[in-house]
């Protein structure tokens, strides 16, 4: 027997309803590309949205058609994911930081018909898009006036489209279930793999973003989304902010630590979202200046696993708390959060940090679980190493076209690639990539806790840790070390500094000093990079 | 072209399984029907949950039958639905406090299968099930110690069913628009109708309340929903707590003030749940006691209009926000609540007023319109009145059994028989049901503005406002009033009272002292009653 509860499907465009409905005047302020602070609501973003959806169906744009961004987080961003989502047409986010061929496949993987395009990424387009054929049409997303020159073949202005385009467009009407977003994976391995969004799968992961221990957005929120539309979907905030009628401030293409600090303050920003190195970036500023934070409540971190001195600085010098995240683009991202329960709350802050530097629990909606390689379910014992498997409404059961075949065990569980601990507070870490988790004598040792700790080091600028070839152990960890500028090389240092803090056997066998750890397009250490630049180095131990 | 993620039913069951997997050991605390504080946890409801399934199948109940429960806000009652919902049949709440020939029609009509009932409610089902036909069994929720003497003929123990039950039950792996609850519209005209929820609807209403601005539940939050399991689920609390992992108190039979004081504190509540004449008789413990609620920050009213004078006595007097709350039992019930933005909060408290008597905005997921007789949508100036009608994932399509015939206008939209407004900040408030309704020279007056002031004044315990016949205009308001023990009666007091407050042609003709108001079973004030009593009424001006 079926329930008698009305037939409703979950489109996202019912979000940017909502807030024009409830919260229109709500601002959204950007700091536009061109460079002055513009200032919108959403009654307006809305009302421009449908120009949008408008310009498209005149352009023949079709359900299931996929429309390209290459854009900072912006209100024009946020326009343009609505218009292109509220006729069932696929947002495709392009992430500018990669390497132009990497962006080339990816177009034509997806078989983009139109790019939205911000100034900044002009000239980048103009080099590559010779190679997309698909690409019909490339749209500025700027005004008449700062058009730039290009060679690009078919290019409109932004502002002449919203501006010509009408508000008479009928928004969903379809299927929950519907295609609504594509975004690609970085892809260490392999060629990347697009994850499809549906509307439903978008719907509840903005709900599920809406709980007070997620974003936890209100009303009487300010947002500021540092991390991209284009990296996961900004964690859900370009949703889940028009949802909860969440004043959002935009930070364009500016993401240096004045510019954000600006933004916090002048803005009274009271939380915020980014990865660790814009955090490290904004304290630097913060600390360089004499600043204090003044408004900011709480900042919601990840991306990567975020140090236990990022966490204490946050704390001990300007009130802040840190709410850890973890998530892939595959989970839309929101996969765990490190809320405190009342129990480790009413703990000492240094007992805490315990809890803190790590990734916390799922909300409702995500399942979890931990795997050995035979298969077998892990228990929580906060020691026992597994890898990370994830099920649920908003985690992806196949890639784009079937790329990477079937990726979800028996069980309907999807292989996140992450080796982790579950503790018995149910506290979810994260130890390492399974790829790059250190083998030594038939443990695992994860290079991402050393390096954490590492990097807490006063001298040290970034720190990164791999295996090295072992002739008895199979591996060792070396421990690569980037110094702050006029600094002293000294391996010894770096180990005592380690002493005590983890296990013997985790010990690093060398330091070994570098001018730069390569990152990847989303600000993570590049392991496979890194491994590439030092393969011919030895251990001492191995000759 | 749809989308590549997970298909992950939303079933309900999974929301008991999130809190025993992530929160196992958060307490749930009951005053047990019994008498004695009874504790236990989310993973040991889960597993006597576990159990009732089991006896559930052993007796026979296939997906879409219906077992009814009979029972007080308790921990035995959460493992009693979620057994019952999680192999796919449906729990029907009956509401104890309807007249037993209410209660038979709606048992017969549901054709109820077993009733799981507390020991409170023993007699009145001995009472009435003979006329029951469909009832095969009796559940009583209690020891086999506690067991009663009864008439009925089959009867097992709580206790014993659970004692003796297998865990090994698979709950869900069921379309999520399976049915899963069914509750009775109090109905003050015609029979009870019935609103058959699904799983669907009830895991988004979930999600919909754990917002921030609603429950805005979390491990820290400790809840107590007075209001009961057996009225428009208990506004959600029972999913909406376990899906969170806070800590519930349940309070059982006891639901006078010194009962619930004694809650509040002895638990360190944080957040409650009920309607006015509730926190009215906690209130008046709490003033003749000289107490404090030293725990409780926020309290959510809801099921008829707050009056001022009790948000401002919370405020005031005990530091606590009333978040006040509106909704159905055709909306699961959430549909708005009365949360401040920013910019209302800025203002003085008694400015603040306007907007806090007031019920508030919808949550995403509440698609919200008034509509005048003829069907046309009416503005949102705060002045036009206009038939309240709602839409969502979470709203009834239809009423079981097709009671009523089609119940949605054109658009998809549910009529909820109320008048309301809606004013420049999105604030709705009810200002009538549309049967309460005065008209008064072809205008409508509200009745219950005109009570909600009339109660403030400290000599009244209840006050009501009924419509009276009048030769030139149609309808006049009639104040009743019952005053407190040993106060005089005088009209004119009472009027002064009103004076200034409202418009001038809004002012009662008369007022008429009562010894009593009849209140319907869930609380408010029996307008139908009350104007069959007072039907030989004569307005002073009629002659």
């Amino acid at each position: 027997m079926l329930g008698l509860m009305q037939d409703w499907p979950l489109t996202v465009d019912k979000i940017l309803d909502h807030a024009k409905n409830w919260h229109g005047h709500r601002e959204v302020v950007t700091r536009s590309v061109e460079g002055p602070i513009v200032r919108t609501n959403y009654a307006e973003i809305h009302r421009r949205a449908k120009r949008v959806s408008s310009a498209l169906l005149a352009w023949g744009i079709k359900p299931g058609d996929r429309v390209a961004t290459l854009a900072w987080n912006t209100g024009n961003h946020i326009e343009t994911w609505y218009g292109v989502m509220g006729i069932g047409a696929v947002c495709h986010t392009l992430n500018p930081r990669l390497f132009p061929e990497q962006l080339v496949y990816i177009i034509n993987h997806a078989e983009d018909r139109i790019i939205f395009v911000d100034l900044t990424f002009v000239p980048l387009l103009d080099a590559i898009l010779k190679h997309c054929p698909s690409v019909e049409r490339v749209v500025v997303m700027t005004d008449p006036d700062h058009m730039p020159q290009t060679q690009l073949p078919v290019v409109d202005c932004y502002e002449t489209i919203v501006e010509q385009g009408s508000e008479d467009v009928t928004w969903g009407g379809f299927d929950e279930n519907t295609a609504c977003g594509l975004c690609y994976t970085s892809g260490t391995t392999g060629n990347p793999k697009g994850v499809l969004y549906s509307h439903r799968s978008n719907f509840i992961h903005t709900l599920l973003g809406l709980q007070t221990t997620v974003l936890g957005a209100t009303p009487k929120e300010v947002i500021l989304p540092v991390v991209p539309m284009f990296h996961a979907n900004a964690w859900g905030i370009a949703f889940g902010g028009p949802a909860a009628g969440s004043k959002l401030v935009m930070p364009g293409a500016r993401m240096d630590g004045a510019a954000i600090y600006e933004l916090l303050e002048e803005e009274k920003v009271t939380f915020s979202a980014a990865v660790p190195t814009v955090w490290q970036g904004l304290l630097t500023h913060l600390r360089d200046n004499s600043l204090k934070l003044s408004t900011v409540k709480r900042v919601l971190i990840g991306g990567s696993a975020v140090p236990e001195s990022l966490i204490r600085a946050f704390n001990d010098e300007f009130g802040v708390e840190v709410l850890q995240g973890w998530g892939m683009t595959e989970t839309s991202p929101i996969g765990t959060l490190s809320n405190m329960p009342p129990e480790i709350e009413a703990l000492p802050f240094e007992e805490q940090l315990k809890w803190r530097v790590k990734q916390g629990t799922p909300p409702l909606g995500i399942e979890l679980k931990l795997k050995n390689y035979a298969g077998q379910e892990m228990p929580h014992d906060g020691k026992t190493y597994g890898r990370l498997m994830v099920k649920g409404p908003t985690v992806a059961g196949a890639y784009f076209k079937e790329e990477g075949g079937e990726i979800l065990d028996t069980e309907g569980f999807f292989d996140t690639g992450d080796v982790s601990t579950v503790d018995a507070q149910g506290f979810m870490q994260i130890t390492d990539r399974a790829k790059d988790v250190i083998k030594s004598g038939g443990e695992w040792i994860s290079s991402i806790e050393i390096e954490n700790l590492a990097m807490g080091h006063p001298k040290v600028v970034l720190a990164a840790v791999i295996g090295a070839a072992h002739p008895k152990w199979d591996e060792r960890p070396v421990l690569l070390v980037k110094l702050k500028d006029g600094e002293i090389q000294d391996k010894q240092e770096h180990l005592d500094f380690l002493h005590g803090k983890i296990a013997k056997w985790w010990m690093p066998d060398d330091v070994v000093f570098v001018d730069d750890i390569p990152l990847g397009a989303t600000g993570k250490i590049d392991k496979k990079l890194l491994r590439e630049q030092m393969k011919d180095y030895r251990l001492p131990a191995a000759g």
